[in-house]
């Protein structure tokens, strides 16, 4: 096999096969194929596009193309959600704790920043000595403490995406379909849970500036995840204009523990209650409707604002910050 | 500037200016551009085209990217002729010392096979001892002297092309028209003759499968000749079989001379005067009709042999073996 046809089969329209697109991925991974190579396949499906059943072996090879998380130690359901990225959004934050809260794991694995959209972990990295490069080993032990815990992506996890990314951000490459699903859900799938919520972001603070755009992109991304046996789906959700007040990394934590506290700008409120409420029931805990009660009622009664206060370690060193998190928007400077 | 916009631009079928051309070629010659960021315009470029201006631009940025021909001490005028490559095509041997004998400089820059078609140079190469690598000193000295001389295409003409050529074909860039048509003449434009005779090849033998093809390129190459300011036009060729009875470096270098001495195939005979007639024309020797009688005389008479035959340098070294050539199809095996 040669990575010339392989970019020549797709420059003529071709379907790529399971054992091509391995091929690319792991020669590429492995240093074998040039980056040039990468380069000009990658032009070739911007203008060729992938069909489902090669976006999916793309997405495939992607989250096997190193380490997968290891949780399997931990009892119950695992849930994550996923944001295609948005001006303000900080749900992450408030989602995860209120959906542990249930009883449902959340071993989440966030992104930094891309493009002009702030990153959950440049959030957390805003609060003086919080760590988000825990070993596999203090991450894992944080989900069966606290129910929840989120860290960065590391370089062992989907490393094709991490060098493919690299590579598509410098060769205008970025915008095609089959690359941004296979991106996404090769991550996704990697960290290896059992529900996935996607909130597609529509409008003109997104990478998605029309409906159809984002409609297109949800419909490949949950077709992924069936085909992968996952529990998914996916909201498209107004980015038009900024979720909630605040932006901007500090200002976005402040007022995302103000959301958990309850006192949170309605539109932050309801959208974490809509993603949290049906985490818990792909989950298996009830209908869409009692489940955003749950959420709701999570919020209202401090529940789960203390189960983001449960992820302290017990050890009082700078590792063990999630809990102090907690008084940063009560006004103190943290110890 | 930034070639991440100039791949942008072009991916999204824009059309690129002369200064954004310039910026891609030099700073690629230059190594300041990386092969990834090329292969991807490659790929763009092979999807959107180029229009006239914009060929004719990268033709140029071509032309200038490296060392020009200098001749200008050499009288007279110079004219070439260029094949798209077929099997069996020896015509550049036969055809060169025709113009010269009229007094019409052939100073030469030939290539090597490309794909399954021989290059002049690697013919020329299977005569032991022959030298294609010429300095320009010792290059205008043979043309100065004989009229005409043959040699390989040096690192330092278009050194745009020879870098670009390597990485288009391995990235499957190769079979895009304003790249074909630029890398041809820009190497062409760089040699700065007054008369250019191309002779595309059509059919099951070259690289243009359909007359269509053909004359797309032909017209393309013709359209840049003339912007440039040279006596151009282009003759559509058939190659669905080899031309000549003889296939291979040695072999045809003999089918060549005993073309020469009026001893060649029908259809090789033809095609030669045809071209070397038109090239005569082109010169201003006369009409096409009078300068095919003139290019079929030369043969006829032993002129031609002879025009060959002058490019001795008088030295008696390794270096002069042109003259040695005309031994060899008299059995001879060389000195």
């Amino acid at each position: 096999m040669r990575m010339y046809d392989i970019i020549r089969k797709k420059r003529d329209g071709g379907r790529l096969s399971r054992d091509e697109i391995r091929f690319f991925t792991e020669g590429y991974v492995r240093g074998d194929i040039p980056d040039y190579q990468a380069a000009a396949l990658c032009m070739a499906i911007y203008f060729r596009g992938m069909d489902s059943d090669e976006t999916a072996e793309l997405t495939y090879a992607i989250r096997d193309s190193g380490d997968k998380l290891d949780l399997s130690g931990i009892d119950g359901i695992r849930a994550d959600k996923h944001s295609t990225g948005g001006v303000g959004d900080k749900t992450s934050l408030i989602v995860a704790p209120i959906v542990a809260t249930f009883g449902v794991r959340v071993a989440k694995v966030s992104g930094r920043g891309l493009g002009h959209t702030g990153g959950t972990i440049d959030k957390l990295e805003s609060i003086p000595g919080f760590r988000t490069d825990l070993s596999e080993k203090e991450f894992a032990e944080c989900v069966r403490k606290a129910g929840v815990a989120i860290i960065g992506q590391t370089g062992e996890m989907a490393p094709a995406d991490r060098l493919l990314y690299a590579l598509r951000d410098v060769t205008a490459t970025v915008d095609s379909l089959p690359l941004i699903v296979s991106s996404i859900m090769g991550k996704k799938l990697a960290a290896d849970d059992d529900v996935i919520v996607l909130d597609v972001k529509n409008g003109s603070g997104s990478f998605n500036r029309t409906f159809d755009d984002s409609l297109t992109l949800a419909r490949a991304m949950v077709d992924i995840g069936k085909k992968a046996g996952k529990k998914i789906m996916a909201f498209i959700t107004d980015m038009d204009r900024p979720l909630g007040n605040e932006i901007g990394n500090s200002l976005e934590v402040i007022e995302a523990f103000e959301t958990l506290k309850g006192r949170g700008p309605a539109d932050l409120h309801a959208l974490c209650v809509t993603l949290a409420g049906r985490m818990l029931s792909l989950s298996g805990l009830g209908t869409p409707a009692e489940c955003e009660k749950m959420a709701d009622r999570a919020i209202k009664d401090g529940s789960a604002l203390e189960t983001f206060g449960k992820n302290d370690l017990g050890t009082g060193r700078r590792s063990s910050r999630n809990i102090r998190l907690l008084s940063v928007p009560e006004g103190a400077s943290g110890p």
